[in-house]
């Protein structure tokens, strides 16, 4: 087994004795352990390979400024903003120097800052192991991070936590010696989906794989797609349900915690990728909560209950045409084969003939204006189909084959 | 390296392909994978070691009839108890025969509900390694599981998929074969903590620590105490801060997820540990959300701004006087050598002379009801000091070594 290097994050201070057990542990199985000293105030059990001093310049300030503002009484999460930048930088550093195979972080709430912070700056598929005493999706966002949950207090080594801690560098030393780190054999088409295009999407895979692809889909979590895009990882996209595009451009609902890109759409046709754009679910406003909890600007609009704790709103026609220019703006950064297809018969599960939000007049409101606004170069063409309609599978395979024609 | 069993539970239909490629690498790393088919509906991609039809026989019921529910449209949640139920006693049996020294699970939220359920059978330090589309501490409770969320849907193999899963299988085998399954050197305290109480903690696991102890402290996880007392890992505990009862007892916030157990402080008494109860926390009722929203009988209470989504409620009198009678109770199971320690001055950071919380009256009725009830072969002592003063602290070593005296 090649010798890993293993990047280990903890406040040397409060957590030094479970950093150094870590270390030692993950030594002991043949790997190199690079530790970063996230802490501050305390004296640090043991002076970290990227030692506190660096990280606090590496977040813009010295340690001495930052443990003066702490004793001052500055407010913690400032502070802590300048840590997590350093930490950042410095996790960065050693994963391009080839110093970072994989990384373990350990903490309670601000150590679970901090670690993940610096887990999503990371590419997708490098082992990251988060170790606290909780849980909490909003750390990890849509990143491929494990949380290992220890069952009592991080507070000393004892034995409840020396068999945890065992167990968490297994776990770091086991996913890095075991993580296939090849490149892709085929090439690989990712795809955006949602439940109301699901039947769409199954189709357009499986006549995909057909065709010899590896096929990818992204379940609202397109942040994921734009990533691995970035990491060259993917051929091309077939964006089916760029359902985002409506709380990034229309209405954000406050509830919902906000994950995707700004950019969404954009790496793909910036990279000159393959890629086919579906208004699939740009018919529907997504809320938490009940009818009764939708924000007041949408409570006229047709809603629909999907579950108890999920509602959606049908876009209205003026949305839609602002829709359009959103998409058409961001379709003229293409530098590759692009097209456009809709599937004139409705553009989700829901907006279909007889459909809770079929809205032909706002649907056709959206094709107009992206038709005039769409450049010359993207290509354009409606399907007499539903999304979810073989037909328009179909459709949307022979276009995707043409693109590539022109690639090759 | 001793050839280890690891398990794998999934639906063996719809992700088939998936168990398949785990079981496989988890094999070429030498260890022994028993699959356990938790589907039902599909054709299963290979027969588990465990059949479906084994998994609905274990659950009460035949194979045969949950597909005749299922294709008559019975509620899904009704087969997936059975298929539940089944995979439960499964694993149990796995476990002890000595055929289970890990568990892997994959799925998304229905195969999350199978998998997680299925892994808080299990005793705390067995590994246990959720792999799923998303992070729901729901899922977990406290129990010492990790999550790996997947960065894209499982559903078929793909490039993306293949490597996130070996990542997987590598922190299944790695936690298995580096997990010290020892057993404690030193005897091992368990500590109940919050953070109005962690002075107290920190002091008295001190002075435990130089006495020779292990000390593991559970900050509001008094349930994986209770699970480690039960599974014989632990020689006694101070119950310092036994906060849950308020809850459990008194009243129960909508909006707290239910976690702790009914028979909380008793698993230790019943086993006849050494056990000293202090009533840290039990001037407060914990209300998630901001003083407006605490519930209607409380918003006469005096109230506690615990940051901005956490308010605090004195406790009254009269429910003091209830608790006594419900802590007197419990310590009448004691079999073993027991003590009750209070802090005339306080019960927690709050309730101090001069304190929001402080209220002698209140407290000098639990204190005068707990007396008149306790049970004689329980010791039973008052501390003119606060709870979190180190007097009290040296108090309640000075009786833990009376109590050790007893058993020795």
């Amino acid at each position: 087994m090649k010798r890993k290097n293993i990047v280990i994050i903890a406040t040397l201070d409060t957590k030094g004795e479970e950093a150094e057990f870590l270390k030692k542990l993950i030594e002991s199985k043949g790997h190199n352990v690079i530790v970063v000293d996230a802490g501050i105030l305390g004296k640090p059990k043991f002076k970290g390979d990227i030692p506190r001093e660096k990280i606090a310049e590496l977040g813009g300030r010295s340690l001495e400024d930052l443990v003066k503002d702490a004793k001052l009484g500055v407010e913690k999460m400032k502070i802590l903003q300048v840590i997590i930048k350093g930490v950042k930088k410095a996790v960065l550093n050693l994963y391009r120097k080839g110093m970072l195979d994989g990384v373990i972080a350990i903490g309670g709430s601000t150590g679970m800052t901090i670690g993940t912070a610096a887990m999503k700056e990371l590419p997708i598929g490098v082992p990251k192991l988060m170790v606290s005493t909780f849980i909490d999706p909003h750390y990890v966002g849509e990143k491929d991070i494990a949380i290992f949950q220890v069952p009592a207090d991080i507070a000393g080594l004892n034995y409840i936590m020396r068999r945890a801690l065992s167990t968490a560098a297994g776990a770091i030393v086991g996913m890095v010696e075991t993580t296939m780190q090849t490149k892709p054999q085929k090439p690989v088409v990712g795809i955006t989906a949602l439940g109301v295009t699901t039947p769409a999407v199954m189709k357009i895979s499986t006549m995909l794989k057909n065709e010899g692809y590896d096929v990818v889909v992204f379940h609202a979590k397109s942040q994921n797609l734009d990533e691995l895009v970035e990491q060259n990882e993917i051929f091309g996209v077939i964006d089916l349900t760029p359902f985002e595009l409506v709380r990034l451009h229309i209405y954000y609902p406050a509830n919902v915690p906000r994950r995707e890109r700004k950019d969404r759409l954009e790496p793909a046709l910036k990279k000159g990728l393959p890629y086919i754009f579906v208004p699939g679910g740009l018919d529907m406003h997504i809320f938490r909560g009940p009818p009764e909890e939708v924000p007041k600007p949408f409570k006229t609009r047709k809603l629909y209950s999907h579950g108890p704790y999920v509602t959606l709103a049908r876009t209205s026609k003026e949305e839609m045409v602002k829709l359009a220019k959103v998409v058409a703006d961001k379709l003229k950064l293409a530098k590759g084969p692009a097209a456009v297809i809709i599937p004139l018969k409705g553009f989700s599960a829901l907006d279909k003939p007889g459909g809770p939000f079929y809205d032909p007049e706002a649907d056709g409101a959206f094709i107009s204006e992206l038709k005039l606004r769409l450049p010359s170069n993207v290509k354009f063409m409606v399907v007499n189909a539903h999304i979810n309609d073989r037909e328009f599978a179909v459709e949307v395979i022979k276009t995707w084959n043409e693109l590539i024609k022109k690639i090759k």
